[in-house]
């Protein structure tokens, strides 16, 4: 957040090794680490590129038909890459080596508490948790997912039978439209990757 | 995207009147106008800040508890503001001068479309639309709204009739949790608004 003002005239500024990007955020912007492979929560998600938001776009859960009687609650998800990621894709239709994707999990509440007259909008409310996928080679398989338990520092790749259970590669292997990762779910990228020619056959 | 790239060393740089934001957009990210007021569409919204996302969040329209019977088609509204306007608000809870929030209207589809075993859950697919709310001090009562219409490149400030019949005004004054906007649903503003006591009464 440093600031340089310079009026009209001649500066003569000391930039020691300094790279300066007007209107880009710096590299760097990609996932970091504690202890070799605990991704580090990223503090400033919310000013990365959004993506796409879906409602219920929850993944299938045991028993999930049996509770379809149940009042809907509704939750919505938020997905945000990092911003030298998402240059990378418009230009390639491809993730590079370091890219993280953040899915926000938000409470959805009706606009009827403030708009009466209109019974089915919603609205997003609190944080229900985020999770991660991150492109990085220094993973076996070069991808890796994370949740973050609450609001925690840090979080371990899922591996072994978390993995498993939550069948993140097999289903973000067979079901995404490129690499890892549901760009069918993200309009403008879906654009971009139709063009580059990068999305997997059937979509 | 003019990248200055400085190595080891002492660089003397003229800069003319410019202001370098090292992590920052620089300014220059508001509204932009021909004709005085005619808004410039803008072309990178989607890489501002986003706010929040809503699902069916219409307008009240004449007609429609008539048509609550028909099938529901439903639509997401994604709300973006540009990133100087952003940062503001984040250190004063207030709109600068020169805020422009982008709203985007897409359609929404079902996931079964892709995960059978989710019959309720939406995502987002094509463009419906932009508006844009903007406050600049050019405008007779600091705020403007404007309606583009479909892929137009730029639109003028509603007015007169258009502006009464919309009601935006009223609803932006009477309904919104700070200044003319609606903070209520941007979750992350609101944690903001309200620990630098800017939110209205009742909020």
């Amino acid at each position: 957040m440093k600031k340089i003002l310079v009026g009209a005239g001649l500066a003569c500024v000391a930039l020691l090794g300094l790279v300066v990007n007007a209107q880009q955020t710096p590299a760097g912007d990609g996932p970091r680490y504690t202890n070799g492979t605990s991704l580090i929560r990223p503090a400033d998600y919310r000013e990365w590129i959004f993506l796409s938001s879906g409602l219920d776009m929850t993944y299938p859960q045991p028993g999930a038909a049996a509770q379809a009687q149940l009042p809907p609650r509704h939750s919505f998800t938020n997905v945000f890459v990092n911003p030298s990621s998402y240059r990378g894709f418009m230009q390639t239709g491809k993730w590079p080596n370091g890219t993280i994707f953040v899915l926000e999990a938000r409470r959805a509440d009706g606009v009827s508490r403030y708009f009466p007259n209109n019974q089915t909008g919603q609205f997003q409310t609190t944080l229900g948790g985020i999770e991660a996928n991150v492109k990085d080679s220094r993973f076996p398989d070069g991808w890796a997912f994370f949740g973050f338990s609450g609001d925690a520092a840090s979080a371990e790749p899922l591996a072994g039978e978390a993995l498993a259970r939550g069948q993140c590669v097999e289903c973000h292997t067979k079901e995404t439209a490129v690499e890892r990762t549901f760009v069918q779910f993200y309009p403008t990228l879906l654009d971009v990757a139709r063009q580059k020619g990068t999305l997997k056959p059937g979509f």
